[in-house]
């Protein structure tokens, strides 16, 4: 498939610079195809049968199957979610933490791991988003560090992977805007979280938790998926794995949706979405005060991010304003092409 | 509308005579054309903008309106959630409840509720579904009750108003086989849980919370929907009403598909539901041992009900067995009609 070929793909971009993957990617043609069959099927013939359930379930392996090989974990390390804020809270809850722990993460983390760390009743300590400033900030007391790999203001990487080692605290990583812009290695990761519906470009509500010994986790949000078997009083034999985790239905026709969109990305897409990326810094590098950065969101300062925002999209160019910041963020992706940079190079 | 044209909203039901709202209610034509629509604009247009995000926004709130008139409610006191098994997680978690607490609940609750209830930590105490036993069983250090207000197994229906008010212990009442199936009047109950993909005939993966008190419960699984501003640390001021407990993201196609399903229910369902369910009792009586229940699910024993139900399958009649109980279960709608229970007889 040649960059055209897959550009082609997505409908959102024959009308769009469509710089917003950070958010939502595009849509595939063919992901919506597969969601619509399946509501088709659902419609006309029930949401019922053993086929039925066995697809779905099915489905769900796939699905594992499809993101593990996407990260280079195990299938049976991989809990099918519905976001990455559902995977934060999954981790938060069965750490069972205290008001002794502490937390360390970094003053640039997005609300869906805040909230779930303010909810675990430890303490948390937020730092620079730099490697030295967190390995400096863990005590004794420490029990997790929380950590975007890539940080949704301005794109940072940080070295997660070598901060578990030097540490040696468990890692939780919020992998919203690594997994699918950029290769991610789960390897030494003790917990990983996946968007679906943003550089995987899957339906909404799709996500994965990544958990490196699912024994170890407590499962403290139950769903019908996470046992085999239970007592009347609730207790139960946890399934296989990350499964456990899982926490609750999601559709054939979601999860079918997600699956194409996975299959649909061609094997240069992290090449691709890197060398877009630096285009774009390139090219905005004259006009506007580019932060630094080193995946798929291009930041860059601006006196008036709504405004602006707002003025790109009246001129079809969609990227977002990062509240309380003072950024404008654009997301490059492995469809994005120099027409669309252009354009936003002109708008702006 | 009459019930022949109501009955016609459902394709599934020229093929079948599907009898398993109890798990999944049939989709109407006009439900799956409102998922389409969105997802076709999004595939088109995209994710993202301001009038995609107000849009919603608005579909949440009308959300919340719909299913607060539905049980009697005030539309603050509603948390749109992805099921019920998250209402049951949402509310454990924030009770904060341990091990030296009781939970009375009864020994033919789902998993999705039991499950909940094992991971709060507390001692679950299991009786027989029987309103006696139950209020027989508090304790001092009783915290809550968790029932079903009808039982998925015998649809017997529990009083769970009158428990709560001779006990005075808060109640969480399992609605999912109740609320959409029978009137329900969430007033003198403490929370209660919806599920939208049942006798509502919503979109997969849709249910909702009531929270009597939304202020009185800790929100233990924060989204992005919980906050009108946070901290560093992930502190919160948490958005107004049962709002805060909204678990995250659902797509503006998924509202739209339940706003439609709900807005299609005739104001007969209920009266029309009743006459069905206890015309299923008579028609079956003099086949089969049905067991006493007052709600529209309908069950009788069987020795083999997993041969029974592939049997009946084969015939396109759709009910389900329910593992471990011996027991056979038809889901009565104000959609079934005369034909329906004619095959179902026929079959057996």
């Amino acid at each position: 498939m040649t960059p055209e070929a897959a550009r082609a793909l997505f409908p959102v971009l024959d009308r769009l610079a469509y710089l917003n993957a950070g958010t939502f990617g595009p849509l595939a043609r063919d992901t919506v195809a597969s969601v619509d069959e399946e509501l088709r099927s659902d419609l006309e013939k029930g949401r019922f049968g053993r086929a039925y359930f066995e697809q779905m379930l099915g489905r769900r392996t796939e699905t594992r199957a499809a993101l593990a090989a996407l990260v280079g974990a195990e299938p049976e390390q991989v809990s099918v979610t519905g976001s990455t804020t559902d995977g934060c809270n999954i981790v938060l809850a069965g750490l069972d933490l205290g008001r002794d722990d502490e937390i360390v993460t970094t003053t640039e983390e997005h609300f869906g791991l805040l909230g779930p760390l303010h909810a675990s009743g430890a303490r948390v300590v937020a730092v620079e988003p730099d490697a030295e400033a967190i390995a400096a900030a863990v005590t004794p007391r420490t029990k997790l560090l929380a950590l975007s790999q890539v940080l949704w203001t301005t794109g940072k990487r940080l070295p997660v992977q070598e901060l578990r080692e030097q540490t040696g605290v468990p890692v939780l990583v919020d992998g919203a805007q690594s997994v699918g812009a950029i290769p991610v290695d789960a390897a030494g990761l003790d917990f990983l979280t996946i968007s679906g519906q943003k550089w995987l470009c899957g339906p909404d509500s799709t996500g994965a938790l990544v958990v490196a010994d699912p024994e170890r986790l407590r499962v403290a949000r139950p769903s019908y998926f996470s046992q085999i078997g239970y007592e009347h009083s609730g207790s139960f034999e946890p399934a296989e794995g990350a499964a456990r985790f899982d926490p609750g239905w999601i559709s054939s026709a979601t999860l079918a949706g997600l699956l194409t969109a996975v299959a649909l990305r061609p094997d240069w897409a992290f090449e691709r979405a890197a060398e877009r990326s630096a285009r774009c810094r390139e090219l905005l590098a004259p006009l506007v005060d580019v932060v630094p950065g080193g995946a798929t969101l291009v930041a860059f300062r601006h006196d008036d991010p709504p405004a602006l925002v707002a003025r790109l999209w009246e001129a079809g160019v969609v990227v977002r304003d990062l509240p309380g910041t003072g950024l404008v963020r654009a997301s490059c992706g492995w469809w994005t092409n120099e027409d669309d940079l252009a354009r936003l190079v002109a708008a702006l």
